[in-house]
C-alpha cells in the first residue's frame, strides 16, 4: 500500500501536480494511520517550497473534507457559514449569526471552545445561564429550520485529517504555506456543509496574514477552493491591529454583542457585521446597496435581537439575560490601566489583551479545562484616541485578584500611549468574491 | 532540547546556512533518538530543495563522522583509503590494495559486505578458506604497519547518523540530492581514519550518476569535503555502463584479480587499478608520470601479489590458493548464453548480471543470509565485440541449477546482439583533485 508514497513525494519535490486519486493516497492514507509521518513532512515541506496549482489546492481540500464526518445541510434552504481566521474578542459571529436568521437566510454551524488567547464562541455563548451547545442532529436541523439558527459544539469529527496535518505542519516548520493554510480553513467549512461561506480574513501585525496582499491572496485561494467545490464563497479582508469593539471575555462581550444587536454597538463591530451579511445575501444575489440598508435594518428594527433571543431559548438558554445582558455574571474585582503620560493612544497589542484574559481566568491553556465566564478585559481608549495622563485606558475585570498582577503586566505592555497620532486605518480593507 | 528544531528547519526551508553547532543539534539529536524522525525528513526534503554551500557540507559530514566510533589511524604513515560508488563485478579493492601497499602506502581499511545486487569485498576474501575478516585493534594496526595491509569487516560503529538518516532519506524521496550523497560516503570515510582516500566514481545509465556533469559535481563536493576535514581526496570518474572485467561472483572475481595481479588482467580493470594507484601517489606528491610507471611495475614484478599472499597469511588464509587460484571453488554446473545473431554485443545491463549472480546464490537479500562462493557468470564478450550467431555471450557457473532459470533470463534481457557497433567510451573519463 504505502510502497509508492516515495514516488508521490518526489513528484512534489519536483514540481508537478498531484491527481485527486494521488492526493487521497497521501491524505486518506496518512489519516489511517497506513502512511507514516514522516512520509508526509517530507511531502508538506514539498508542497511548502514548490507550491499548488489552484486545482489542486481544492483537491486537497476536498479529500480532507471528505476524511471524516460531513453536515448534510440539503434539507436546509440558503444556507450561510462565516469563518474567520482569528482575533481577540471577536464577537462577530454572536451578532452576525442572528443577524443573517432575521435576512431569511439559514444558519446551522458548529462553532469551537476557546483555546491560549482565543476565545470561542460556545464558551462565550454558555455566559447565558441554561444555553447548551450540544444538540441532536435532528434537533440541530429542525432548529435551524424554525428559527434559522441553529449553533453546536465540535460534536462531529470533521476533516480529521486537517488537525493530522496542521499538528504535524506545527512542528515542521511547514505551517505559513497558503496552499495548506486555505485548505486547512476551508476543509472544515466544506465539511460543515454551508451552501454559502463568507470568510473574515484579519490582515495586521497581530494576525497570521501580515499584510494586505498576503490576506488578499489567502482570500482568493479560498474562494477559488469554494468554486471548484460548487459553494459560493465570498471574503471581508479586516484590520485586526487592535482587538474589535471594548470587550474582551465571555459575559462581557455577550453584552457587547446584544448592546450591539440593540442597535447601540461600538462602530468597527457593526460595520464588520454589516459587511458580512452584505457579503451572505450578495452571494445569493442580492444587490449589495439593498443588502447594506436591509442589514443594517435588523439592528435598528429588532428582528436580529429577537432571533438571538428565540435561539438562546431554543438551546435551554434563559432568555432574561438577553432583556438585561446586566444580569450575566461578571466577576466583581476591578483594577485599572492608566496613561503615564497625555498623547495618544498607539497600537493595542490584541495578543496581550487575549493573553491577559486567559491569565483571569477567562481561557483555558488546555481542552477541557474550565473558564470563569466573567473576568476580563474593558478596552476604554482605542488606538488613536487622545488620552491624558492619568486617564483610564482599560479595565480589568478579575475576581478575587487571579492573574490580575499578571494581566496588568500584559496590558501595560500592550498599551502606549505616544506623541504622534495613530492613523487608523479602514476596518473594511477590501472584499474578494 | 527539541523545542527550537523547528526553527533550524525553517532556517534551511529559507534558504539559509546553517552553523557546525545546529547540524550537530539536528543530526546528533536525531541519532541519538531525541530528535523525530518526522522533523528531520521535512529538514532533509528542505536541503534537497535549497542545497547547502560546500563549508555545510562539510560539517555536515563531520557531525555525521563523529557519531560514532572512528578509527585512529594516525600511528601509520601514509595511509589511503578507497571508496567506489558502487558496481558489478568490481574487484578493485582485491588488487589495488596490494598494489598501494607494494608502492609503500598503507591501506587499514573496512569493507563491507554483498547486499541485494552488489558484492562486498569482505565476501569475495572468505572464497578463500581460512581467510578471515575479524581482527583486534591492535592486530589490525599491526599488520597494516608490516604488511601495509589490513582489511576487516564492518566492526565498529562507523556514522551511524549516516545509516539513519540514509533509511529516512530512502522512503522519502530525498536520496537523489547532491550534499547528502557527498556526506553519506565521506562520513564513513572520513571516520575510517585515512589521511589519503582514493574515490571511483562511476557515471552512466548504470551509476547512480548518470551523466559525466553530475558525476564531476559530485567528486567535486567530496573532494572539497575532504579539504575541508584536513584530509588529501582525489577522484577518478569512470564509465560503468559495463562490469568490469569479465567475471562476477565471489570465488571467480578472486580468481580475475589474482589474474591481474599476475600481470594478466582484462584491460579495463588493470587500468583502473593503475589510475586509482596513480591518484593515491600524486596525493603524497609523487609525479605522476613516475607514478603510473610504479604502479604498473608492481603488476609486472610480482610486489603486489606478494603484499596479497602475506596479507592472506596474516589474516589466516591459506596462501596456497593465492599461488593457484584454480584450486579455489567453483561451482561446478555450466550453462551459456549464446548469441541469437551475428552484429556486435551491445551495452551490457550491469544490474542484470548483477541479480543473475544474486538469484544463482552468489548474493544475499537480506543482511547475514550466507551466500555460496562458487557460483557466478563470466562475460566472455565485452560490450561492442562482434559476434557470431550462436556464439557464446555469457556462460554461468551454477550449483545444482539452483536460480539458474532465472539467471539466464536476466542475462538474455541484458545481453543484446544489434547491427551497430557500440563506441565503447574510455573507461577513465576525468579526474577531480
Amino acid at each position: 500500500m504505502t510502497s509508492h508514497i516515495p514516488d508521490l513525494i518526489a513528484k512534489k519535490r519536483d514540481g508537478q501536480e498531484h491527481s485527486r486519486a494521488e492526493l487521497e493516497t497521501l491524505v486518506l492514507g496518512y489519516t489511517r494511520g497506513e502512511v507514516p509521518d514522516y512520509q508526509i513532512s517530507a511531502w508538506l515541506m514539498a508542497i511548502y517550497l514548490r507550491g499548488m496549482t489552484p486545482r489542486e489546492v481544492a483537491d486537497l481540500t476536498l479529500v480532507m473534507a471528505g476524511s471524516g464526518d460531513q453536515f448534510d445541510l440539503s434539507s436546509l434552504s440558503n444556507t450561510v457559514d462565516k469563518h474567520s481566521t482569528g482575533g481577540v474578542g471577536d464577537k462577530t459571529s454572536l451578532i452576525l449569526t442572528p443577524m443573517l436568521a432575521a435576512l431569511g437566510l439559514t444558519v446551522a454551524k458548529m462553532s469551537g471552545r476557546g483555546l491560549a488567547h482565543t476565545g470561542g464562541t460556545i464558551d462565550k455563548l454558555e455566559s447565558i445561564p441554561g444555553w447548551d451547545g450540544t444538540l441532536s442532529d435532528e434537533a440541530f436541523l429542525a432548529q435551524a429550520r424554525e428559527i434559522g439558527l441553529a449553533l453546536v459544539g465540535q460534536s462531529k469529527d470533521l476533516a480529521p485529517a486537517d488537525g493530522l496535518l496542521y499538528a504535524l505542519r506545527d512542528v515542521t516548520a511547514t505551517v505559513a504555506c497558503l496552499p495548506l493554510i486555505a485548505s486547512s480553513i476551508m476543509s472544515k467549512k466544506l465539511a460543515s456543509g454551508a451552501q454559502t461561506i463568507v470568510l473574515d480574513v484579519k490582515v495586521g501585525a497581530g494576525a497570521f496574514m501580515k499584510t494586505l496582499d498576503d490576506g488578499r491572496e489567502l482570500a482568493r485561494a479560498m474562494v477559488d477552493i469554494g468554486s471548484h467545490a460548487g459553494r459560493k464563497v465570498r471574503a471581508v479582508l479586516t484590520d485586526m491591529d487592535a482587538p474589535l469593539g471594548h470587550l474582551a471575555g465571555n459575559s462581557l462581550e455577550v453584552q457587547e454583542a446584544v448592546a450591539t444587536l440593540n442597535g447601540h454597538g461600538p462602530h468597527d463591530l457593526t460595520e464588520l457585521c454589516v459587511a458580512l451579511a452584505v457579503e451572505a445575501l450578495a452571494a445569493y444575489g442580492q444587490d449589495p446597496h439593498e443588502a447594506e440598508s436591509r442589514a443594517r435594518q435588523t439592528l435598528q428594527d429588532g428582528s436580529a435581537l429577537a432571533k438571538f433571543r428565540a435561539f438562546v431559548a431554543a438551546q435551554g438558554g434563559d432568555p432574561t439575560f438577553v432583556d438585561h445582558p446586566d444580569k450575566l455574571d461578571v466577576a466583581p474585582g476591578r483594577a485599572e490601566v492608566l496613561a503615564e503620560a497625555s498623547g495618544y493612544l498607539q497600537a493595542v497589542d490584541a495578543l496581550a489583551v487575549g493573553q491577559a484574559v486567559l491569565v483571569l481566568g477567562g481561557g483555558r491553556e488546555r481542552k477541557g479545562e474550565q473558564i470563569d465566564h466573567g473576568v476580563g478585559v474593558e478596552l476604554v481608549k482605542k488606538p488613536g484616541e487622545a488620552v491624558q495622563a492619568g486617564e483610564v485606558l482599560a479595565r480589568i475585570y478579575h475576581r478575587d485578584g487571579r492573574g490580575l498582577d499578571t494581566a496588568l503586566e500584559l496590558l501595560r505592555g500592550g498599551l502606549s500611549v505616544g506623541s504622534t497620532q495613530l492613523e487608523v486605518p479602514e476596518l473594511i480593507l477590501g472584499r474578494v468574491e
